[in-house]
Formats: structure tokens, sequence, C-alpha cells
């Protein structure tokens, strides 16, 4: 076992690191009291997750002190809603965890979005150390004190910034994802790669089957990749005011817009990214913004990767047109996307709907 | 109409002030705009003060260009749940209400904490305007930031830290109040002052005709005493975490026993409150903490404003000496209690069975 990947994470009101590394998770009682005074603490997790690394994070816990309790929610979107809070929340108050009690997130986005928000909102807010087992997660999600869950009306409408005490990823339980889940997660760290590490993408497209095949090794070094780029990002733009945060939506209006219209779970979220980030790299390149091969430098590392780079057959184009508009970044009704620069940066700009369907074709 | 009176609240991350003044509603667009730029908004209130003061609350927002949505609630603590949250946000996204819109709590306690926390939970957080009308709000509850509801649990086990805009506080709207209310509004304003402006003990008593016929000029001289306090605690030690904030649970320990004894109800707040006072002072003065004379003092104070000094008969003394272990400020099973000084302030003091029982014989 080799020393883990340190990311400082400097935000008011908890400066915190994110931790990466491979083995990490037999040590995790270690590194949470490190942060956190052992105390009642629930280990909230979904079915899949707790089968395979709930015990292992058990027992670490309590060898430094803790007394967890294991909260198992069922796995997938669905249990990110102010239902499965309560039943959160009930749990907490039964089993006694005060301010100064904490709560592990052990688990995908869903499990990081909901059991931070749990841990925001019980008693104002106690700790949370996010413990993240997906690639997403890892290189984005668990990063950045995001919480929320979904309402009937839309996704993550209730929700709070909630800065974790640590994040703590160990790649060794990437091994047990699905090669499209890895896939999938790694259009997160392109997305990275895009707004800050152009050369970073001929590297991730020679290490695509490593990737796929969840070699640690190389896995370690592209969730860094994008742990490194959302913490400076994050560091920056702590509350999304500033407009630096927002760059991180590169690749979301069109992919959100795909997931919506394609009803949410036909694609995974990084394909639906992937195929937004080629839409976004069309736009910029066909307006002279960004050079014209990097439409193709993207291309090449989603197709090494095995993710899409177009709309699946038989999407209706106008309906995800008509979609983008309703994206949180729109004012006045006028579309507003992210755009790789030829810089190697990225920039809101407005996008009118013959653009927009044109780089869709 | 005089100037409002100000009370700076310096604190991260949204520093703001406390306007208290009479005939402050019929200017709360214009007062809100300085704070949050005009924008679709909701006015959460209960249907008690919707009747009294809703329409020209909407009209003066509207006047100033704010788009405001109405959401009644009925009265009572029993709207304080998630349940009713999720009402709201379902209003707040039906509405359309984004991360630039608002929210006004025009009520008491309970519309204040319960808007509050779905403010602070909307989108991570919109704006909330507090707009209190009673006089518990307007001396404490509006204040400080926090916000939250109830779940079957306990009180308050959800919530979350949320500084609003700007606190709206007109005196004017305290007329419609009842006699008993208005009293037990004021148990909160004497905990200020035995906090830190013993002398003014004396003047509560003298003004208590006044208080009691809720004359403005009297009613802005108490809360403006209690809002001055409780600013300033809040101002040291916003999140609850220096001890300091804590002070502001004198009376409260035997206060929260005696509501959950007595059941929630059968005593306002305020009267279980006054009775804590006095069992605090009582405990201070038998240790020789405080001097001797302070018990009567408060207990004068509470006499001339009509509120009770002593247990009601029948109540189980040994039942509410075992409720006050159950407080939160406990450490292993220890009760703390908050307990007034010689010198004028007050300090958490460890304090056993024996001696609370003696204090409320």
């Amino acid at each position: 076992m080799t020393a883990p990947r340190v990311f400082p994470v400097n935000v008011e009101p908890c400066p915190h690191d994110v931790l990466l590394g491979d083995g990490l998770l037999d040590r995790i009682g270690e590194l949470a009291a490190q942060v956190t005074a052992p105390a009642v603490a629930a280990v909230v997790s979904d079915d899949n997750v707790a089968a395979l690394y709930l015990e292992p994070v058990l027992r670490s816990l309590r060898e430094h002190g803790f007394d967890p309790l294991a909260v198992v929610v069922p796995a997938g979107e669905g249990s990110k809603c102010v239902a499965t809070c309560e039943l959160l929340w009930a749990r907490f108050a039964a089993a006694g965890i005060d301010r100064h009690g904490a709560v592990f997130a052990l688990g995908g986005g869903v499990v990081g979005d909901l059991a931070g928000f749990c841990a925001a909102t019980w008693m104002r807010g106690v700790a949370v150390v996010q413990v993240p087992t997906t690639v997403l997660a890892m290189a984005d999600a668990a990063i950045g004190g995001k919480t929320g869950v979904n309402l009937p009306g839309g996704k993550n409408l209730v929700g709070a910034f909630h800065q974790p005490h640590r994040v703590i990823a160990d790649v060794a339980t990437l091994a047990t994802l699905s090669r499209r889940d890895v896939a999938a997660g790694l259009a997160e760290v392109v997305k990275c790669a895009l707004l800050e590490d152009r050369a970073a993408l001929g590297r991730l497209a020679a290490a695509a089957a490593d990737l796929l095949a969840a070699r640690p090794a190389a896995l370690l070094d592209a969730v860094s990749l994008g742990a490194a780029v959302k913490v400076g990002i994050v560091t920056e733009d702590p509350h999304e005011r500033s407009g630096r945060r927002a760059l991180l939506n590169l690749g979301h209006t069109v992919g959100h817009a795909l997931e919506s219209v394609a009803g949410y779970g036909a694609l995974r979220h990084g394909e639906a990214v992937a195929i937004g980030l080629v839409a976004a790299a069309r736009v910029a390149a066909a307006r002279g913004l960004a050079p014209e091969g990097l439409v193709g430098d993207v291309a090449r590392t989603f197709e090494a990767l095995e993710l899409p780079v177009a709309l699946p057959p038989g999407t209706d184009h106008a309906a995800i047109v008509a979609a983008t508009r309703l994206d949180k970044k729109s004012r006045g009704g006028v579309r507003r996307m992210v755009l790789p620069l030829a810089d190697g940066g990225a920039a809101l700009h407005d996008v009118d709907d013959a653009e927009l369907l044109a780089a869709l074709a």
C-alpha cells in the first residue's frame, strides 16, 4: 500500500482534503478519526455497494472507536427523494446521533447526494465523510459539497451546500464496477481535461484499455486528473456565484436534455455527457472559438473509451433542442452553453436553436 | 412614521440587518428590494396571520417589482413538519422560483422556522426575509439564522443555519395578539435582560401595563432590548460552537422539560421559559453564584407581566427533573444548565437532581 494522494480543499466553513488511493477502505476508521472525533455514526450505502464493502468499513470504524449504524437504501436514483430522507433521519434519531456524530456516504453519486443532504440538515449540520465507490463520484460528485434530492418537479431541487470533513476514495472499489459504468464515469474526467488539460485527452485515449479493465494505477491517474480540476474550481467558487463553477457544466446542457428526453436510465449520465461534450465542441469549432481539430480529439478519446459520440438513432433532435432551453443556465429564455475555447479554457456563450441543431446533426 | 431601528448582524456568509419599527409592513417591498433583487417570491404565512396581514404585504411587494406567490399553512406547531416542507417545495417548483428568487416568512416562530428551512434547502439556498409578527419572533426566533422542522422523534431535529437577507419587524402587527401571547413573548426579553442588562428587569416591570396593552412604543423598546442581546450573541457565535450562543438557552432546560411533560400546547413556550428562568435563578442563588435578591427581581418582573413563576399545581416534579437530563446540553448523562451570575452574565454549570428538585419546590 502506498500513501494516498492528497488534494487540499480550502473552503470555508470546512477546509478539508480529498484522499485518493488504492486500499484505503480498510483504513477508513483511522483516516476518519483524523478529521472527526469517533462517535455514533451512520454509514449510508445502497444494497449493491453494501453487499461488497459495508463489512470492512464497519469493522475499521469500530476498531477506531466509532459506533457505526448501517443504513442501506435500494440502489438507484429512486432513493434520492424526500421519503428516503425521512427514513434516514428517523434512523439517525433512533441511533441517537447528536451534533457531534458523523455520517459516512459509502457509494456512488446517489448515496453521496442523499447522505450528504441528510447530514447537512441533521441538527443543522453534522460531519459527513464521503466514501465514493464509482469513477463518477470519485472524480466529480463527492467533491465540492453539493448535496440534494429530487422532487417530482425536478432533479436536485432540494439540497444544501455542505462540505465533507474528508473525501476518502479507494480505487480498489472500482474493480467491481461494470465496464460500462467505468467508461461512463470517465466522461467527467474527459470534461475536466477539456476544461484545463487538453494534453490529457491523448493520455486518456492511450490508457483506455487499462482504464476499461479497471487497472488501479490507470484509474488512480484518471480520477486524480478529474479531482484536481474539480478541487481547483470548487475552491475558487464554492457556492456557484462567480460563474467559475458553472464551467463544470460543460457538456451538461445537451447531456441533461438527452437524459430527460430519453428517460432517466436509458443512457448513463456519463454517456449523455459524452454526447453533450462532442456537441459543445462542435458548436465551439463552428464558431471559430475552438480549433477544428478539437472535435476529432474529443471524439477519438470517447471512442477509445467505448463511449457514444452522437445521439442514439431515432432521437428527436428538435425535442433535445427544446429541452435545453429549460436548462438552469438559461436567462430570459436564451440558452447558454459552456463552450471549450482555443486557449484551453471554456466560457459561457448564448447559443441559438439553429447552431445547436447543426451541431447535433 | 419614524425611521426603523437598525441592528446590523455581521455574520458570514450573509451579513444583514434587523429592522424594528412601527408601520413597516406597508413598506416591505421597498425594504426588501434594498437587499434582494425583485423576483418571483413566495410569501409563507399561516391562516391566522394571512387573514390580517397578507394583502398589504403582497401589495407592497408587487409595487416594488416582486411577483409574489402566497403559501398559507394551518396555524400551529403541527405545520412545522417535513410534510409541510414538501408542500412548500412543490409550490416553489410550480411558481418557478429559481436561485435568484426569495422567500418571505410572515408570521411567528413556526412560520419563520418552516419557511426559513425551505428557503435554506431550495436549490441549495435562496434569500429569505423574515417578517416576524409575534413578540417572541421579533425579539428572538427570527434573528440568528436557525431554521428547522420537527420529526416524530423530536423537535427541530431537521434544520439548517440560514441567515436571512433582512429581518423586518413591524410592532404594529403585535396589536392583534392576545394579551397572553404578548406576555409569553416577553419572557424571552426578560431572559435577555438577565443575560446582559439586569437594570432592564425593573424597567420591564414598570412598563408592564403598557406592554400588556400592546402599546407600540413600549413594545418597540422591549423587542429592541431582546433583539440587541440576541444579535450580539449570534454575531459572536453564529453556529453555536464557542458556547456563547448556548447562553441563550437560559431558562430553557426546565422550560423544554415542562413543555414536554405537560404536553406541547398546555403552556405557551414563554410561560414554560418564565418558570425555567425562575428555577435557574434559584439554583444560582442557592449556590451563591447569583445574589439572593435576583430571584425576587425576576419573579416580580414576571408577575407584573402576568407570567407564571412556579410549576402548575399537580406537576410531577420528578418527571420534570428526569426530562431535563435529555436536554441537548447534557454531556455523558450529566445535566448542564445556564445559570445567571453575580456579575450580570451567565455560564454553563453541571446541576444535580437534588439541586434542581430543591429549586422547583
